[in-house]
């Protein structure tokens, strides 16, 4: 084929032989756009599947395999635990060992919070952080991530289930419904990732996220005010005008002093701690401890003063003992199910949201590799046993994850070490949570979400794209103001509205020859650029596809009018060429070839010629299939700008 | 700038004295990627907003104008007609009568039918060929289209209200929920046009609309066996198994053969006409007279015979007069309020497509500029009229259109012929209607439909695009084998998740060197192509989005792996550089900076170097506002991949 004789490449840059001065009208040119050659349906339909749901090409290690070894390998790549668990040594352990106790020293007192912010009883949170990590760490491949109930989703489901069912009046219903959400959100969460759907957690975007987030942070640490002032009658609403003003309108008698004296010195300690630890890396450990640290010192100062006769209100009863088993609990009938499935659903998708982030940003420090699909289907097993086991949605904490990387963890036994602390507070420390203050719950809490409202990333956001800004301030605003199902919604509706804007309204540019070159480029980028008597040069920057196909041609079609006026007020020669650049005109469907017919047919009442440069090979090959190049001309079609100029001009200069 | 004094262009195309044999490590590289010059925020807003809803440039005339000449453009541009009027002539006129007379010709008995098909009164049919055609000749910008009811969404309509109201038993409700609908049917189109959000209907793509079509003209078709073959006792539902088997069933005993003799003879002479219209063009008033022809001749035959009395139903009884006023039968209230803005809400929009697919295509053949939206805002308020004067939904017939255009039509005033001829009909005509057997009417509209199996179309499809190919028989046996709601969400659902495939899954290539050029491109595409040992050059074709960005980062992983894999076992130098093209990545979001981030830093593990080639505009900019500029070195940003294989090669060799 002639392109190899002549070469020519995607961006249309040409050998310096070629791009010579413009050549005589009659000679041929010689670089022919070549048509790819025929792809077999067959081939093509796998390939576009396979890079569609099996992109990663997780079967690779299957492929001539023997029969054992397959299921072996089958095995293993559903519980990475056997294949990580050879060449596991004591070395690892101790990194392990110590990551895990500082988690765990971490987790429990956030734990028995968050369990509040989801108004489950307190031993629910401890629940969820025996059970899950044991079933991740078998199933899971991250090696850093720390399991265990999070501050964002206990909120989220806890405004979700008291919309249906109100905590204080039937609390045995709403937690079946809790388990029930729980096990529908597993449900999820392993569909999701077996049918290799992850992707669709994607469409939640990065802005929307970190607005969501730190919305959600704001409404949790509002809701702590109960706790850190000692409020008796506070709002069933979480948006902050509600909040605020129960706050306030409490304020005279409603507060308690010896509480706010109790959580204010801690969480004024519990900050200075966090200020150490990100002063100095290797003192990480102290703002890791210091929530543990805090609950035993305050507990002990109300045991001894018993402040909990003066107001300040404690946990009083915590139970001792395991999880006990919750299978019979979650409906399977009547229509608390289909509730179920809708709190699970959105509180699964939302937990994932945050589980996956974080096994990708450690794997990518680390350098591993993890499969986002076999992920999701471990922890969607995670929590569907979590469900049978008296657990609500657990998920991987960024918070504790960031500590249990800090404090070095090799594998997911750091899970593991955490889980049996938890395990031994079950069954033996419970009792001395008794006298713990409320106060100081709410103080841990507050420390804990406040990372969460990320402001340099919202920064940087605003700076790099203008409309995920918006995403993010919608998502962020929908939160506090509203509910966070709202926030949630406007979130997601906005990264919808961002893909349609993406989809339906592609850049385009016209192109002038810089001077003392064959080059040709934006003209608003390069003043300087010329544009060529008589000919449009304009650039199409992206797909042309049934969703923007009908843009793209007015849009064309206003650049020429517009020219054309242009040109007719300053008396220059008409315009007799309309040169489309298509090189980054990836593919081209149906409505886009109507589309280029549509504009050739109103160009040929006008007397002007339609000249392609570039198309690239899925385009050419549609071009040729649909005969839209035997419409305008095989020869209409060049391969640079250049070429497709030089086409033009001896004509021109006929004319002139 | 120094890409003035050296000029090189968005394809990464460089003047020939730059591309010289590989220059020293050590010597600076000339070509810098320039970042464009800030841009203020309102203007970049503005940009995009206008680029959004008014990429046309509606306003454009209204630009530097006094006030009166303002209003008046303002009064011109709701009313086209005040323009067009006064250059109106009597040669014009001509053809406009013509037209006119064909298209009235054509639309009665058509009427008659399909106001069946939507299961209400014949008389319904010709009041929406009356009122409706007016308002548009006064409010529409397109010369070409023909008003009135058409087949499809009248079946559409029926179909919907039938599914709420059943007509036979009260067909005084029924009524008010057609014009219930018809009335927000037009709300929609008005408001979808008003707000500029026009480009909706794009995302119902040609493909499912053919698809959709197709399965809607065999579903008419269909119903039409009943008058066809004269059976009384037919199936309520639409989908073919169940009218076949009611049509078979009903074999024995309910045909009736005199109405098939009238039904055949006639179906045959109205294709004998058709072909002959499609043999000479000039003889294109053949079909177009021949359906009324037909009408006349059946109604006199039956009338001499009495044929009615040997069971041949007859249409009986068709009102005498004009539009009765009909806003009190709207409901503006209770739970039909609701189910009528459903049903006009799903009926107007199909109706849109069909009037806007039409508008564009004889825009294109006379080169004429059609405003989607205002097209709308007379669509909308032209219904909204018709609903308050007994019209139901009407809209553009792409048959009759045609007619239109062969008769030689010049404007809108062809439309107005038509509804005279039609008001004359409703005035004196209507009782020789009397006579007319059904089965003319189902030999009718069985003619009028066949056009809409568009099997040219279908092949095409096929070959162009397979995942348009899908969609289209998706939404084409969806509503033959279910129903027309089913066919439609599966249409508009494909069409949508091929937008998201668009947008999650985007092309990846690997780059090689065409031997004796400074040309890189896809391997596959040019097998001789050839890598550079210790470079692996990855082009991405699409912008890089949150939804696609994860996708992205993963695949070039995965390239990166099996290159690697691929190097070991051939035991050649290892991978030191990942070169990545960024020619057709014409944008990048945060979630896509954090993808490129995370590849970094992954990457860095591996002791790999990360350079891009050629960033555009909006992205070099990003990727300097983000700092990811700076945290992979200025240094590693070059305008083309032959720029950075150079600037690799010499550190290369060091270690070969």
């Amino acid at each position: 084929m002639s392109a190899r004789a002549h070469p020519v490449d995607d961006d249309g840059e040409i050998s310096p032989v070629d791009t010579s001065s413009p050549r005589q009208a009659n000679t041929p040119y010689v670089h022919k756009v070549e048509v790819p050659p025929k792809q077999n349906l067959f081939n093509e339909f796998m390939y576009t599947f396979k890079e569609t749901f099996f992109h990663d090409d997780p079967l690779r290690h299957f492929k001539d395999q023997s029969k054992s070894k397959k299921l072996m390998l089958g095995i293993q790549s559903v519980f990475p635990v056997i294949e990580w668990g050879r060449k596991y040594n004591l070395k690892m352990f101790r990194g392990d060992l110590i990551a895990g106790l500082t988690i765990a020293s971490l987790c429990i007192p956030q734990d028995i919070g968050y369990a509040k912010l989801a108004s489950l009883d307190p031993k629910y949170g401890l629940y969820s952080s025996f059970v899950p990590p044991l079933v991740y760490a078998c199933m899971g491949s991250s090696k850093d991530i720390a399991i265990g109930p999070v501050a964002v989703v206990s909120l989220l489901l806890g405004t979700l289930l008291r919309a249906e069912i109100d905590p204080n009046t039937n609390p045995n219903e709403y937690l079946r419904l809790a388990l029930t959400s729980t096990f529908f959100a597993g449900v999820t969460q392993a569909a999701l990732g077996f049918f290799r759907l992850g992707f669709l957690i994607d469409f939640l975007s990065h802005a929307a996220v970190v607005g969501f987030m730190g919305g959600a942070a704001i409404t949790i640490a509002l809701q702590q005010l109960k706790g850190f002032l000692g409020i008796n009658k506070f709002t069933k609403k979480t948006d902050i005008i509600a909040v605020l003003s129960s706050v306030i309108s409490s304020a005279h008698h409603g507060w308690n002093w010896q509480t706010i004296l109790i959580s204010a010195s801690f969480l004024i300690f519990l900050l200075i701690s966090k200020f150490i630890g990100k002063k100095n890396k290797k003192l990480f450990w102290i703002p890791a401890i210091a929530p543990l640290v805090s609950v035993i010192i305050s507990t002990f100062f109300v045991y001894i003063t018993r402040a909990d006769k003066k107001g300040v209100q404690i946990v009083k009863h915590l139970d001792k003992g395991l999880n006990p088993s919750s299978l019979r609990l979650i409906y399977f009938s009547g229509d608390y199910l289909l509730k179920g499935f809708r709190i699970g659903v959105v509180s699964g998708m939302v937990a994932l949201t945050e589980a996956v982030a974080i096994g990708r940003t450690f794997a990518a420090m680390k350098d591993y590799q993890i499969d986002g699909n076999k992920e999701m289907v471990a922890l969607g097993a995670m929590n569907v046993i979590g469900s049978m086991t008296s657990c609500y949605v657990s998920t991987g904490s960024f918070s504790r994850s960031a500590v249990n990387f800090m404090a070095g963890c090799q594998t997911a036994v750091s899970n593991i070490i955490m889980s049996i602390v938890v395990l031994l507070t079950l069954l033996f420390l419970t009792p001395l949570f008794k006298y713990t203050p409320n106060a100081i719950l709410a103080a841990i809490i507050i420390n804990a979400v406040i990372p969460l409202v990320d402001v340099n990333a919202t920064i940087l956001i605003f700076k790099i794209d203008k409309l995920d800004f918006v995403a993010c301030m919608g998502a962020f605003f929908g939160v506090i103001f509203v509910s966070v199902e709202i926030g949630l919604l406007i979130a997601v509706g906005i990264s919808f509205a961002k893909i349609l804007l993406q989809v339906t309204r592609p850049r385009t540019a016209i192109l002038g020859k810089i001077p003392g070159t064959s080059v040709y480029r934006n003209i608003n980028q390069y003043p300087e650029a010329t544009r060529i008597p008589g000919v449009l040069t304009i650039r199409v920057d992206s797909a042309i596809y049934f969703s923007n196909s009908n843009y793209v041609r007015e849009r064309i079609q206003r650049w020429l009018t517009d020219e054309e006026e242009m040109v007719k007020a300053a008396s220059l020669p008409r315009i007799q060429f309309l040169i489309i650049e298509m090189s980054p005109v990836t593919d081209i469907d149906t409505s886009g070839i109507h589309a280029l017919e549509d504009l050739y047919k109103s160009l040929q009442k006008r007397d002007i010629q339609l000249v392609l440069a570039n198309p690239g090979p899925p385009v050419i090959n549609k071009l040729h299939v649909s005969h839209f190049a035997d419409l305008i001309g095989h020869d209409k079609i060049f391969l640079t700008v250049a070429e497709a100029v030089d086409s033009c001009s001896p004509k021109l200069s006929d004319e002139v």
